[in-house]
């Protein structure tokens, strides 16, 4: 019911991509972290459109305003909200969309919600740029996590368009950063880019998969039913637009699998209990087990694409037809890395706090 | 942090398969039900074990008790709370499991959870048999959703062990329960059949995924972010145990999919805005939008099998092996169809009183 | 929403004074904590009527069954749910009350909310009866409150029907129990006998105060704002029937003072900051600082009086009156005295939780 | 745990008196309502300081920036959100206050909580100001009500250091904002005056009762247990800084009285049921009856006092001198009136989407 997730660290935004601007709060987050404006900064920046030729070419100014949390440059205990302003782009084309809804887009279900009252403008609050302020708050979460426990989360691209790039996980959070199309290896991204070079020259889009993987991430969270781990990273990365599935170790290939394969059997490494395969993902019954979270999600194709489309003028109750202009992305799973990961972040420190593996006033 | 999901439809289950009893609460319920304790006593029946030779031979008596929510046959508007009583088999074979958990069971995790002080006989409070309150509480929010709006939940077995029984959607939310196994259609009975008594045979099991189709959902259900119609559902589906991936209409296909056959263009039926292909499953920007709601889930082999698997001792933390006795599932999704089906119609109704479609007290 | 409250530890009732039975259920206590049924079969006899003619004389059988949360005698993290059954004397009684709701009492209200479908047998789900999950499931939370950190609750009558009995706080939360009036020391006892046997006698009920303290409460419990100390006190606290006001420390004779005199002054002793005064009542800024938690609630008079009163036929909407026949207590707040401390040992664990004074798996 | 409250309509607070700013989201607001500004400063200047000699001079510069939550000038179903900028003026007394906690004030549990990352300056998220976004965004409530359900909540000081100025509740919401001390009538405002004239020329502050009434609050309201509609209103009123107790209906009085005179005996007026009295406030079970709402609530005297207090230096942990200089406020009840009443607001429009008496949607 509401704009709002998590238990113990709330997280929450508003705006819209056309209006006042967009923002975020992080409610709950330990004290006693040092705010690194350069970092969320930088974090920002993979997240942008025009940072590449293979993303939307739109300009947006992310600048960051934050408004609370932060006392004497370390978190306060209190909500840390954070502002960006937009620019808004006077745009006549918006007029048209207002009655003539893009198809695969959430411009009608506002319509159906909210009616004439809705805000409709360039996609209203389901802009994907309402994903800025995850990613603001959230490169937070992910910078404390790797601090303080030496947790490392991985997000990349592992597949796009039908090409399947393979198992392997790249060694450091920082390299799919080293390639724009935010795949895993230099052959992986040569690949992706001759494939969206045609995409763009269609005036197309195209869906990817997206893998996750995070390690040293503690035994012991996530609760039996309902607040497991399943449940609680699925309901944040859910609300990712454009985002139509999410499976958890060998998630749908179990489907032809045997429980003698299946079961990942224990053996003892260095003191402690391990799995010889990782088919489920590193948790077992809703709650961690040790082994490292591994995951993926898929991202569908950009709904707005440079081709006609026939769709419904709702004004009048007549079909018609529309040519998004302007810029796209290709394939929005690129700019969505970013986002998974910090989404990740933010749902695996809420149940670090839950299950009280981490101060709410962190020791320095 | 507990075991309760939902807003304005609370659902909570306590409990394990040994002891006191298992039970749950749906707390929100609008009132003026009338309570059918046959077609409760059908429902629960169509997910215990031992109702074919293609699921656990295991005994389960599933009386009902309702504690609470009815005055006078019909719900009252508090919370209905059932309990189901246990017959406990005193097992020695749990002693042995207390020590040697199971490969690919919440086991070790209780153990890392809550140490000395876990619920350990037959995966105390991870055991399948949760799920028995979750389809006897559900088949009323099932029936509500029938009776009043029309909107049809059906769930069935769409794929096991690598085939794959076609995109066809049975007519009636009935018909999978003319099949022991589940599946939609004769054909796919005698296949999966076919398959069961090999993997039985060998003493394994076996994965299978389960599709669910809803009709006559009303559009505007779901908000933008964070209690989308996707994040509510799967927050309740990922805690069915072995349930691992959820993808909502063409789900992981779009990896493979262009925007320009992936968006639904829109056409006008009826004085109704409708699409013409249904790839987001019903879903539009984390709201309803009128089409059918569509998604599918995976459910991994069960993890016991009637195979000798290797496993720590977690006392002496040595390596063991582990030969569960006992009589198993071969293939939980089949029972798994009406807790899916069920859990789906528990979130849906939430999402109904939500979205203010429902009225706390019905109008009779 | 619902009928449950609390954040990190959650409690939930259900039932009804007349029907299957009425029950509780703590989701979140910490695992690891003996059941010790003898002291909380002592604490709901504490609530129960009949125990002494200045309580009514009701027949109640509360025999308490727990279905969930303990595995081999201890808490094991799971919600510990209870069931309390009802042995319902059928009452024609109910019948006249159905149309003629009480003056004072919640009958009307639930017609209003439920109409016919509201359950309305003996005050239905509004009965003082519901307060018995409330004892059984908080001498938990009071009992490992005390075990483990040596936080002890009093709660005691401090005045009735105008009588101020002092300011003196019992040494001991045993003391209240001494007295069948629940007042502090044998003077005030005596006192509220002599009253209570004169209202008896008159067939009318009087209202009282309860004053609760709680020692050894540690510092900085509470978040600044709507989850503060006095907030999450008062928000279950008013859901105890019959209690109609809250104040904290000096509470309402704030009014009278000046700041000169009402600021608790600071000093050190034994290496600790206290205050020379707890006007404050050991909240400051919503959060605990050290001092007793001291905290004052009224109990109305019970409305079900053995007097003719004027009330309205709802069928009929015209006036009529109304003899509430069968035995009713004199005062109300004799019996809500161990509710008002069971209901403040639940709140001040969950804020225990929350702020991780306290472990979710005990070290014993 | 977090700085939010409400269930269909969350309201949560963040920033503090010093730093980047303060502000408030309000999430759940129906769509559709018209956004009127000038009301908007209107309200917020009722609750400035230096609005007469009888509040605090210190000067604030309370300009509201709206950043999300109204499209073409209409709410549009998104959150609300508010900031309002600090004018930081650069205090080397607040380093005094650091280490030398006023008495009364939250600066010592500040401190207990988080330690040396707390925001200490000028009371850091505890200072009075993080009230201006409760009125900024609750006078939207206010409004609303008033507007579609006519529903009028008048607030006002109805005793003030000792003295009580009688029960007769102003005609008019409007009527306190003729007084600068914010009392029901001119007699009152004349007496309440010269006490505070006298309290300043002392250095000192007085404490006050606010009383509020709510007139044409729909029957039906709030939950029987935990949700009520005192744990509603509670919830939110308790975290008032300054704010010790609340008491619905004849409140603690009712410690002195019978049940034959406390009960609220029924009659029919105009085809409805009405009470003769209203000793219970408008509220039976906790569930609103139709009649007026009616309870008070208590503001302590200012803890900042222009007078000597013994305190204790926290770092040298040994007993110290406080003289707090600069403006305050020698009554906080006084600023307090509208912000008890924006709160009232909040938490009755909460109950009233939660009770489904009012669209998500409005129909305008």
């Amino acid at each position: 019911m509401s704009f709002t997730t998590g238990l113990s660290l709330k997280f929450s935004i508003f705006g819209s991509s056309h209006g006042g601007g967009i923002g975020g709060s992080l409610d709950g987050f330990p004290a006693g972290f040092r705010l690194d404006e350069d970092r969320m900064k930088m974090w920002a920046q993979r997240r942008k459109p025009g940072s590449s030729i293979y993303t939307s070419q739109r300009k947006e100014d992310d600048t960051i305003r934050i408004i609370s949390g932060f006392t004497g440059g370390y978190t306060d205990g209190s909500p840390i909200t954070l502002v960006i302003e937009n620019n808004d782009s006077i745009s006549k084309h918006y007029d048209y969309l207002k009655d003539n809804p893009r198809p695969g887009h959430g411009d009608i279900t506002l319509f159906y919600k909210y009616g004439k009252y809705r805000n409709y403008k360039g996609g209203g609050f389901l802009s994907g740029r309402m994903t800025a302020p995850i990613v603001a708050a959230g490169s937070l979460a992910l910078d404390l996590l790797k601090e303080k426990f030496g947790i490392e989360i991985i997000s990349w691209i592992d597949n796009m368009g039908g090409s399947y790039f393979g198992d392997a996980i790249p060694g450091d959070p920082e390299d799919p950063y080293r390639f724009e199309t935010r795949c895993g290896d230099p052959e992986s991204d040569r690949l992706s880019k001759d494939l969206l070079k045609e995409v763009i020259s269609r005036g197309d889009s195209v869906g990817a998969g997206i893998r996750t993987v995070a390690r040293n991430v503690p035994e012991g969270l996530g609760e039996p039913f309902f607040d497991s781990v399943e449940s609680s990273l699925s309901k944040i990365l859910f609300s990712i637009p454009g985002l139509k599935g999410v499976e958890f170790g060998s998630g749908f290939s179990f489907q032809q699998m045997r429980g003698s394969t299946a079961n990942d059997t224990f053996y003892v490494d260095g003191g402690r209990i391990k799995t010889r395969t990782n088919h489920n993902g590193g948790i077992l019954g809703g709650i961690s087990n040790g082994m490292p979270l591994d995951f993926r999600v898929v991202m569908k194709p950009t709904s707005s694409i440079h081709m006609e489309q026939k769709t419904v003028n709702i004004e009048k109750m007549e079909e018609s037809t529309l040519m998004v202009t302007g810029r796209h992305d290709p394939c929005i799973a690129i700019r969505a890395v970013p986002v998974v990961q910090c989404s990740t972040a933010i749902a695996l420190l809420d149940l670090m706090i839950q299950s009280q593996k981490i101060d709410r006033v962190l020791k320095n």
